[in-house]
């Protein structure tokens, strides 16, 4: 019985391990590859490593970064007394670009999981309590720090315990607001978010 | 306002433009990426440029292959008097898996479709007649051409257009039975499917 040659198995092999590809959208992708120019092909490849070779971490903030400290984090005009932790550079992202923030970030790299053995050791929370405790004795303390993780039940998780690491180094800790998302009919709304929209009602 | 790293922007952008994936799932792939070892990424950039540099096209039928006829053509103990056409490589696999084929294949490389501009000329399809044309000169003249295109519109159109071309040459064409799929209740089968089934019934 005939097979694919060993390069295309090879590639197959290790497109279907990548998120969101299966065997089938990998064999799909293979075959694309293969009647591409091989230009093309050779600049995704040199992309793919150059993201690895080129970019690495800020020390500060842990946002992915050309130059250490990243531009957010060096940055003269940004408010250095406001850090926002969020959950992936993604996250910065989608903040960023609501142009409502204008403070500092902190990355965690993910939600505390115990079931997925992920826990406090393995994001990177003592180096935001470092970061707090550090300011503390400057002239620009940490006036507030800002939990912008999602309304999973692993990120409602991660907020509670933050928020009670971050009110022992006595700082001020605010969260998301939880409630309707915009534009949804009420009778399509789920009711856990119908329950934290009237929980978190105010004054109108 | 922030935004990632260039390195970053270009890998999604290069990600973006492959078959099944959008903007988000290349976000998630570029950042993904960035969190494996330089060794993984690495070897999947290697594996990318080697299907170009080291796989070409069988002169015969087609087919993907390392070498030159590919190892079907120049298998001795395949039954050179039959000639299985396909769309794909992915499709002469299927059949291959099916054990039940020992003939050679030719890989028409997708089907007619006058209106994506895909015309007889863009396939290989006189090839095929060329070898079809070939063979009958020698002592082995090819017996049978089964067209295994498959079941939408535009293939069944390519499969009169081919059906006629071969018969001009006076070579058998026989093509995959249509009719009802393994293992289905008949209240859930399409209207098309079923009528096929009805048209295409056979004595018991």
């Amino acid at each position: 019985m005939s097979k694919h040659p060993p390069q295309i198995i090879e590639l197959i092999d290790r497109l279907a391990r990548l998120p969101g590809l299966g065997p089938k959208s990998a064999t799909r992708l293979a075959l694309y590859f293969l009647n591409r120019d091989i230009e093309e092909v050779r600049s995704l490849a040199t992309a793919l490593v150059a993201v690895k070779t080129e970019i690495g971490f800020c020390s500060v903030c842990h946002n992915y970064t050309q130059h250490d400290p990243c531009p957010i984090c060096s940055d003269p005009k940004r408010d250095k007394t406001k850090i926002c932790v969020v959950e992936t550079p993604t996250d910065l992202l989608a903040i960023e670009s609501s142009g409502l923030y204008h403070g500092l970030y902190h990355i965690l790299g993910g939600v505390l999981s115990p079931l997925n053995g992920i826990g406090p050791g393995d994001l990177n929370i003592s180096d935001l309590l470092a970061r707090v405790n550090e300011a503390s004795s400057t002239e620009l303390p940490i006036e507030e720090i800002v939990l912008a993780t999602g309304s999973s039940q692993e990120a409602e998780s991660t907020c509670v315990y933050l928020s009670k690491k971050i009110k022992d180094l006595n700082v001020p800790v605010t969260r998301l607001a939880r409630g309707l998302p915009l534009g949804v009919d009420l009778e399509y709304v789920d009711g856990g978010t119908l329950k934290q929209a009237l929980e978190f009602r105010r004054q109108a």
